[in-house]
């Protein structure tokens, strides 16, 4: 039986940069702490780059898509077919995160997890879409467990070599897959023990009986796999391929000292699995945004995050990573750029 | 005497285009309304400029600077002579305001509306720097009004013009004032009915004992012009040649059909004061953030505003509508640039 041996992840508790940083701040020529959470995303940045003088450079955006078996009972308000469809429309750059990515200059590229469509020849004349396929889609998790142990290893591990490759030093995972929040809802009730129905919400837009028959198929999930309490078990279980690559990338980057700008449900729920499998990935974490899945609210909760927006955003994507990236590099410019008292000859507080 | 005629705002309501604009967004590869707060301010920018392929052009900054003679009563944390200092700092680049417009390649010009200081020569022979000054500071509004009749609309007719030499289609209202939080309280207070202990902050860092005082000050001050109620009147009594420079240049972006993208506590409280000078202003108001000094969520609340971002700013300048600016231009490219499901062969919803 194969075994999954994460990295383990440096701490990045620094007393003395976080000093110097926040010392860089208060000299600058305003009211001690009056640009807010600029100031403290400003230190955040400086002490996952481990430098007084922090930059981003050349912020790279993967999107995970991947097929969920679980998604033929009825999970989503969408067709299965949506998810081949949505590669196809990012490759050819009509989608809401090319749009954010192009007007931020971001590079993206489209990884087929595990897409339920054929995409091997696509990818050979593609530099954008990466061929890192496990399988035609998850397994029903209803059934037997979404991946088999070999799968989520390799799943992992695939996002874990997509991350070694990245050029820059932030990180935006994205994700594209009909069903994947009923993945995500399971992952977070598993691995946090809420309750399920905290964990659930309308995804792409359910309705009313559509969110109770979510429900009800989740709660047999559940039941199913109520013995299974390791987390590279839960997240072979009733995880998804795309769930699990993410979490493999944010391991690998996190391990490299990467900032992880987190997008919405799926990605914290993926980030949740990371930091399972590899205590430490969260330290690198900047949440972008608590989005309008009534899950993430809870989630972000249980992850004691500070999501920077909240623009009731619920399409993924890594749109809403995206959306706030400025906001991390006007803190860079901030820290980096702004004039001290003592260069400007301004006279500081009485 | 002298009189203020503001001009007619046009009403941008709007059923057609706005629904028009609604149905575009739905169409997008997307699932409805999952772009959540983008979407809201891509049909709130199409409806200011009165089209369904909103573009901002040209985004313009000007910063309002000016002293307050109520500020010898100790109403700041800071001394009086840091207006003229931190003028001098905008011009050579090293405020924050700074920092953010570079960024996003924004033009940034200082207005000197009653600095304590005279920068005559120094405007001649500075582009960036608009001399506009009415007097050395406001008057000492415990002892007369802040400023004459003639001086306030003066004020507001110098805003008026600013706003006619702009560029662009869209205007952030920057400030700068030792003392200009206690303008914004008193004329809030004036203007909209709220209790005084709920108008006030701690400005640029107020401690206990200080917030205490100002508060006294600010009591005196009302308790002076208690039966002073008409807008132009409670304006030139408590108000600052910079906050009533702003509302004139409010009032006029708004006649252009500009959209206003609203800073803080001092911007909103100018903001008020345009809106009660013009009814219609507030329907080219964007407001990019609720900020850390109290008594500007009371005054969104009273314009009825839903804020962009909640950062706990408090520094005024324009940087937090500064910060805000990529969200606008994000919802502007996605309404422009996404595939529609058509377009994309997308399949939608269920």
């Amino acid at each position: 039986m194969s075994v999954f041996i994460a990295p383990t992840i440096a701490m990045i508790e620094d007393a003395l940069l976080n000093q110097q940083l926040k010392s860089i701040l208060d000299n600058k020529t305003k009211p001690v702490g009056s640009l807010g959470k600029i100031e403290s995303l400003a230190v955040k940045i400086g002490l996952i780059l481990g430098t007084t003088y922090p930059k981003i450079e050349q912020p790279q955006i993967r999107v995970f898509a991947a097929d969920h078996g679980l998604a033929k009972h009825g999970t989503s308000a969408f067709p299965i077919e949506v998810t081949a469809q949505m590669v196809l429309n990012f490759l050819n750059g009509g989608a809401a995160i090319n749009v954010i990515a192009r007007q931020h200059n971001m590079d993206l590229k489209v990884v087929d997890a595990g897409v339920a469509t054929d995409f091997a020849e696509l990818a050979v004349n593609n530099p954008q879409l990466l061929n890192y396929k496990i399988r035609l889609g998850s397994r029903d998790a209803l059934n037997e467990p979404a991946m088999s142990k070999e799968e989520c290893i390799a799943a992992l591990e695939a996002g874990m070599q997509i991350a070694k490759d990245l050029e820059g030093n932030l990180l935006i995972c994205g994700e594209m897959g009909i069903g994947n929040t009923s993945s995500a809802s399971l992952l977070m009730a598993k691995l946090t023990g809420t309750v399920i129905e905290d964990c659930i919400g309308r995804g792409t837009g359910l309705d009313e009986a559509g969110l109770e028959h979510k429900l009800q198929v989740l709660k047999k999930v559940l039941q199913r796999y109520k013995a299974v309490t390791e987390p590279i078990e839960v997240l072979a279980a009733v995880g998804g391929l795309e769930i699990a690559m993410m979490a493999g990338a944010y391991i690998q980057a996190a391990k490299d000292r990467r900032i992880l700008l987190i997008d919405g449900f799926i990605a914290s729920s993926a980030l949740l699995v990371a930091e399972r499998l590899a205590p430490g990935v969260l330290q690198f974490a900047i949440f972008a945004h608590c989005s309008a899945e009534q899950g993430h609210k809870y989630l972000l909760k249980a992850l004691k995050a500070e999501p920077l927006l909240d623009f009731d955003l619920r399409l993924g994507e890594g749109s809403g990573a995206a959306l706030a990236y400025p906001l991390l590099q006007s803190a860079c410019a901030i820290i980096n750029e702004m004039a001290s008292f003592e260069d400007a000859q301004v006279t500081n507080k009485k």
